[in-house]
This record gives C-alpha cells, sequence and structure tokens, in this order.
C-alpha cells in the first residue's frame, strides 16, 4: 500500500512557504490505518521494546497501538503541569524560544527497553529531549519509531546512536 | 482483571480538593493496557461504527487502537488552530471562561457511523462539543465510549441520546 498516496499536501501551514503533510486523511482510511499500525509494529518488534513512549500529542496516536501490538506498556512524555505525579523536565529549543517536556519519574523501570515514537521526525529537537528524559530514568533506549522523516532537516543527526525507524520520507 | 487497581489517586490536582485518577499507571501495564482496550472494544463493537472520534490528547491514547480493533476510521477532534484544512469549529464552557474544539469539514461523510471516544466524561463539555461537531458533518452519532465516568458530575446529561459506554465509575 502507498501510505503517501493518503497523506494530503496543505500548502502554507502553519505559514507561508511550508507544505504542511497532513496524516489525518490516512488516519481516517482503514485500511491505511491499519496497513500503518501493522507496518509500524512489525518493524519495531525486533527491538522488544518493554515501554512506548509518545510525545503529547500526535505521538499518543502511534504509540498506544504500538504499545497493544507489541505487549507493552505506553507512556506518555506531556507538555508542561499536565502530568499529576513527579516529573523529570526537559528543555527543547524551537524555531523561536524554548518549551519544555516531563515525564513522571516512577514510569520507566531502570534497565527496561525502551523505544520513543512520534508521527514525524523534523529538526529531531522533541526527540532528542525525549530521549534524556528516558536517560534520567535509568532505561535503556533501543530506538526511535515515525511514521514519517523531513530527510531535508536532518534530525536524526541530533538523536543518539540507536535505531530509526521511518516508514517514508520527503 | 481490576482495572482501577492500576489507577492511582493523586490528591489535591490540579488544585486542592480534587482527587485526580492517574491513568498513566494503567497505560504503563501491558496487562492492564491489553485488557482495557479489548475490553473497550467488545462493548463497542455492536455500535458498528465506521469512524472512532478522540478528542486531543487523551482522547487520542483510546481512540486509535480502538479504531485498529474495529476495522474503522480515526479521527482526531483538536485545540483550535492544530487542524490544518477547513474545519468546524464548536465552543464549549469550562470552569471559568471558554475553549473550542474543531474538526476537519470533511473528515466525516454524511451518513457513517460515528463513536465518540475519551479517557473520562467527567461534565460532559467537550463530549457534548464534539456531538454538535459531528451533527455538522451529516454522519450519525451511534454512541459514546469512555474509560472512566465520574457520575456524580451527571455528564451523560449532557450527552444526545445515544449509547454511553464506561467502563468503570467514580
Amino acid at each position: 500500500m502507498d501510505i503517501k498516496a493518503l497523506i494530503r499536501d496543505i500548502p502554507d501551514f502553519p505559514q507561508p512557504g511550508i507544505i504542511f503533510r497532513d496524516i489525518t486523511t490516512l488516519l481516517r482510511d482503514p485500511q491505511g490505518l491499519k496497513y500503518t499500525l501493522d507496518l509500524l509494529s512489525e518493524q519495531c518488534a525486533p527491538l522488544r521494546p518493554d515501554y512506548i513512549v509518545g510525545m503529547e500529542s500526535r505521538g499518543f496516536i502511534f504509540a498506544t497501538p504500538l504499545a497493544y501490538q507489541l505487549n507493552a506498556g505506553f507512556v506518555p512524555v506531556r507538555k508542561p503541569g499536565k502530568l499529576p505525579a513527579a516529573a523529570y523536565s526537559q528543555e527543547y529549543a524551537l524555531e523561536y524560544g524554548t518549551d519544555r517536556l516531563e515525564l513522571h519519574k516512577d514510569a520507566i523501570p531502570a534497565g527496561s527497553r525502551v523505544l520513543i515514537t512520534d508521527d514525524v521526525i523534523a529538526t529531531g529537537g522533541t526527540a532528542a529531549a525525549t530521549a534524556k528524559l528516558i536517560q534520567q530514568t535509568g532505561g535503556e533506549l533501543v530506538g526511535f519509531a515515525f511514521l514519517s522523516e523531513l530527510t531535508f532537516l536532518k534530525g536524526r543527526q541530533a538523536l543518539p546512536d540507536v535505531p530509526v525507524i521511518s516508514l517514508i520520507e520527503y
């Protein structure tokens, strides 16, 4: 199945000159959704993760079914102030300014195998920040999985040296 | 399996006097996650939904695996300005002030069967607003599904007269 054929391009979103790759048209297609999730879990299975970490909010879309399929736990990384228990916090750079991501301190047991997933890797800023959060827990980062990769932004170069899976590239 | 036993209570979050039901401890437990998602899909299957609509961001956690399991499409309802194509917008009341939810205008074909899902139903404000968004598409709302229901807030009374599924009650 051609995943890209189910993703539509929205020109000039969120700002002029940017082509936004809108995956909602893929997600709303039952066969497209199933094919994508099955392919993702098939490619991630050899990494044998105990936990799938997904970043708020589009990362949740892929992380939970992936956890379900791989018999792993799902752990959310959230925006500041959303997690109710004690959390690690990690700053990362935006185009203008900075933002933070948080992870419950007791979410990941030391030594467990952790896979980070999101819908897209662009500059790699949020994925790299999430990797730093995992490092604080003592969990072992075993890889990253993304639906799509914007290769011209070279986001992989910002990530630790573990397998990086992406199903499609732009 | 006792789902509630895997959910932890966080007192005084997000404000004094509130007991927050923290589902992250359920989600990170592989057996708990699998049991919960299987039970949810089993109870929703008779409604034969074509589309599962989930509200940003915790609704995504349940909506996507539910769509996967029921061979349906997943459609996100998002906070303002996040959806890239033309969208319907619906205001709803917060404790202080208002907020808005948005849905792509072309996400739901007229006449298709739509199930709305979220992690929790409290006052029913966001679920009722999402139901109004579905109505604008011409889709047929066939039910609601929640992991948990805060029965003392009587959220069901805010919803249209369709089946409302909740796995646990507080």
